[in-house]
Order: structure tokens, then C-alpha cells, then sequence
């Protein structure tokens, strides 16, 4: 029997589960975020019910947060201190490993589609890249060396400020935390915010996705400057707007005006920032990629 | 005989020279930066005077830029496209390899500086952190899991895009490429455009430090957003200014707002943002940091 793995992706909504070895096998289930206990139980009936001790080799996990991804750490595997009602401190890793007797490997959401990007999307071979997700939020996993960053805590790149352009746009920006932020001002909450209408409604002539498509380039922009990441993957359902993401290659180098002299942004703008090649399944193939490598791990550590 | 290492810190008004094996051992020369050919012909000549080839092990550079520090490429060692009369397009590294015939690291200043810092400075353990440098220009460098950052060219924090209050500051910002971006608006430059004379004369109590501080600040946030780092060091000329490290400490902590909400910077911001252990000497230290691990990777790679 061959060896399967789990993925979790679990965002503020909704989770995403699905067992396999990749794209093409996939067995999949989504199903409601209420309590952690229900939401996560769930999770675990599905992987019991759809394969076995035998063939699991391990689960993945993507998730909202913050979390606590350092596998030292006493709270590993912890959602830590979200406003999400019911969520906070919330041991999930531990919980899933304990259920099903497998390795879980376990990272934030973006971290995880940034991953599965590179096994199976649009960064296949790339070690140094960013992905982004324009969505209800917005947020940023990046690869460095062929690693995922975590640092201190990890990445937040929706909350970095960018000129806010108050003669084109009084909107005071979405973010409970810092108001006009990148995500403040750029993730769906702000194109509703300001202009009373949710996104997928505007129509493509409509001005919001110029001012949209800057405020983007200013967030891809200054991570370029931060970065300078190979390449650039940009998902989410704000992205699903056909026009946005060339909008945002103009912006970007306009905005970059010829400092960053590397043929990849200068020629190839649009080999450069690109959409995920997983599309919205760009999260849990992640997680389940996450749980492929975490299983090869355990094998190279303990070959019998 | 023992053996001492080299580091050269290539800058663009002048180039210092370090031959020893740390802090405490250095002999040390400096000069003006003219032609390529003279520069860094009296750089060698230095290296040739005071050391021999059997006791100097390696040779680093940490220079102005940009530059190509990717071994594999064919311009590696090259300062590129630099704007500075005479250096575009100047082999650096090649040179002095060949006229030394020992190990030469290459790498830009605020990396060799980062790196300095690492291995005798204010970041010493830290394997993922900042250096920034705010001078005549604004530069960072960044390690992450150990390893310096390079990526598609190099980063280029100085020219991320950051808030501008007009209201407070009509200033435009000195950046030829990008006006009012993060160097543009809070290196050196900007402090003389804006106040009409040089900061070094501004007295402490002007409302000149409380502005620079909200710059330094909202860059300074930016990255911890972008990068997690576990420490930001902060040197160059401005920074020399005694309040402005404490004020840059407030105003970043104001505008995280609480949303990262890790120890090191909720409780110990002052152990989180700090100056450079070794002040101006990082960068030549850190060129000489480099040339002691080529030196290093040579004999792991021959051991004979």
C-alpha cells in the first residue's frame, strides 16, 4: 500500500483538508472554522476515515495565526494570540500528532502556499522567493536559501506602511491595528471599505484597481528592495481581477524606475510577478508538502 | 608564522584597509577613493607591505555597490552599475585575487558590516537579524538561518517606500531615483535639504530628531514586518546623534501597535534595536570577517 499524506489548511472561515501524494490524487474536504476542538476534530476524522496508520506518513499544517512555528519552543505548534473568539492559545499541532500517531509538520498559512508554490506551482526550483496572498488579508511566506523564514516570530508583511495617497483616496484604511497599512488599505476589507462595494463586483474599467494595483506595487515594491526575491507569486481572491496583476508589473517598475538593475525585472517583469500555478489550492498543497518533507525527514533520521 | 586575514571596506569617499586576525591585533590604513585602478592598487600594495603570502590566508571586500556577489556568475566581484564616475563595470574582486593570489570573499558593505557585527559586534549568535546603516545613504544587511541574504542582486532597504508627512515635512526627499523613499527621506542628505544644515550641528532638543526617529522608525517596522529578524543594529553617521536611538526605539514600538507581540520587542526593545558593537569599524572588521571564513571554507574543502 503506498504511502499517503495530510494536508490542513486552516483559515478564519473555513478548513481545507486533503489526503495524497500531490495534485493529481487528491481526496479533499472542506468543512466550517467553529472551536478549535470541533474544527480540528473533524480534521482528524477525516484523515482516520480516508486512509490508515499503514499508509499516513504524516500531516501538514497551514494555518491562520499568529502562531508559534519553532520546533523548540514549548508552545510549537500553538495558534497564539489571535482575536479569532475561542482560538487563542490553542494547541494544534500537538493535538493532531497525538490523534494520529504521525509526524505534523506546522507553519502559517502563507508559509505553507509559498511552499506547495514551490513543489508544484509557479516557483518550481526557486529557493528565494516571496508569495502573497490579497485576500481578506493580506500576507507574505517567503523562501531564503531554500528554507521558509521564520525569524522572531514570523513574517508579517500585510502590516508594513506604505504611502498612503490621501488626495486620491481619504479611505483611513481597514487594519484594527495600524489603520492604513498595506493590508489596511489594500486587502478586500479596504476595497469595500472605500469604495461600498465588495471587489468582485467592480467592474475592470472601474478607477479602484489602478489606485488598487499601487498600492500593491508599493507592498511588492518595497519587499523587492527588502528581499530581493527571484521571483514573486501573488494570490488570493483580490488577485482574481484579470487586469490587476499586469497593473501591478507596471507599477512595480515604475515605482522601481530602473534602480534594481536585474534583467528579471527590467525585461521580464511578467516571468517575475506571477499568479500561484496552484491557484487557490496553493495552501493546502502546501500543507501537504509540508508533510512530505516532514516525512522524509523522519526517514533520513530513522532509515529502518 | 600565524595567519592574518585582510578586509578591505570599499567605500565611495574613501577605502579602509585591515590586516589581522580581529579587533584586537589590527593594522590598519586608509585613503580617498579616486580611480578604480589606483584604489584598489593601493590596497594591495598595503596588503603586500605589511603582510607576506605565506602568513595572509584570505582576503574580504566589503564595498559600495551594486555589485555582483554571486559566485557562480561571470561578473561575480564586479561593482555594476554604480553611478560613481570611473567604477561602473569594475572588476574588484578579480583583481585583488590575482594580484594577492590568496581566497578573496567579496560581498556589499552593509553585508560585510552585518557580518562583522555577527562575529565580534552587537549580533554575535544571532544567526537571523538586521544591519542597517544610516549615513550618506541608508543600507541593509541581513542574516537569515546564518547565512547572508543576496537573492536576485542584493537587498536595497534604503529604498523602500515609506509614509512621507508632508504635513510636518514639504521636504521632497534626496533620492535621484526615487525622491522620497526611506534614504530619501531620513539619510544624511535629507537631514541637510530639509534643515539647511549638515545633523552633526543640529542640537538635540530639534524637532529635527523627532521627525528623523518617525522615518528611522517606519523603516525600521517595515522590516520586522517583512523579515522577523531576532535583533536590528543601527550605525552609520546620523545615528551618532545620542537621543536617536531611544526615540527610534518608541516610535517603532507605537507603530507595531502590540500586533508582533514577541518579548524581545514588547519587553526588551532595547536589547532589540541597539547600536553596533564595533561603531564605525564595522565594516572593515566584517570584511576581515569574510576573508577568516573563505580562508576557512578553503581549508574544509583542502585540508593539506
Amino acid at each position: 500500500m503506498s504511502v499517503q499524506y495530510g494536508g490542513i489548511e486552516a483559515g478564519g472561515t473555513k478548513f481545507v483538508c486533503a489526503l495524497g501524494t500531490g495534485p493529481s490524487d487528491l481526496q479533499m474536504a472542506q468543512f466550517p472554522t467553529t472551536t478549535p476542538g470541533d474544527t480540528i476534530g473533524q480534521a482528524i476524522d477525516f484523515f482516520k476515515r480516508r486512509s490508515s496508520r499503514d499508509r499516513l506518513a504524516a500531516v501538514g499544517i497551514g494555518t491562520f495565526g499568529p502562531v508559534d512555528p519553532h520546533p523548540g519552543s514549548a508552545r510549537f505548534g500553538y495558534i497564539t494570540t489571535t482575536p479569532k473568539p475561542g482560538w487563542a492559545q490553542t494547541d494544534f499541532a500537538g493535538v493532531v500528532q497525538r490523534a494520529l500517531g504521525v509526524p505534523v509538520a506546522f507553519d502559517t498559512d502563507v508559509n505553507a502556499a509559498a511552499f506547495g508554490e514551490q513543489r508544484w506551482g509557479s516557483a518550481q526550483g526557486i529557493d528565494h522567493f516571496i508569495y502573497l496572498t490579497i485576500g481578506t488579508g493580506i500576507g507574505g511566506g517567503a523562501l531564503v536559501g531554500g528554507e521558509l523564514v521564520h525569524g522572531l516570530v514570523h513574517p508579517e508583511m500585510g502590516h508594513i506602511r506604505i504611502p498612503h495617497d490621501w488626495k486620491a483616496d481619504p479611505y483611513a484604511g481597514a487594519c484594527p491595528y495600524h489603520g492604513d497599512c498595506f493590508e489596511g488599505l489594500a486587502a478586500g476589507p479596504a476595497l469595500q471599505g472605500r469604495w461600498g462595494q465588495r471587489g468582485e463586483t467592480l467592474p475592470a474599467d472601474h478607477p479602484a484597481w489602478d489606485l488598487e494595483a499601487y498600492y500593491l506595487a508599493l507592498g511588492v515594491a518595497n519587499f523587492v528592495c527588502t528581499l530581493s526575491p527571484k521571483r514573486i507569486v501573488m494570490g488570493g481572491g483580490v488577485m482574481r481581477q484579470p487586469r490587476l496583476l499586469s497593473l501591478v508589473r507596471e507599477q512595480v517598475l515604475q515605482l522601481l524606475n530602473n534602480y534594481v538593475r536585474a534583467p528579471e525585472i527590467l525585461e521580464r517583469i511578467e516571468e517575475y510577478i506571477v499568479a500561484p500555478g496552484l491557484g487557490p489550492q496553493a495552501g493546502v498543497l502546501g500543507a501537504l508538502a509540508l508533510a512530505e518533507r516532514a516525512a522524509e525527514q523522519k526517514r533520513a533520521t530513522h532509515p529502518w
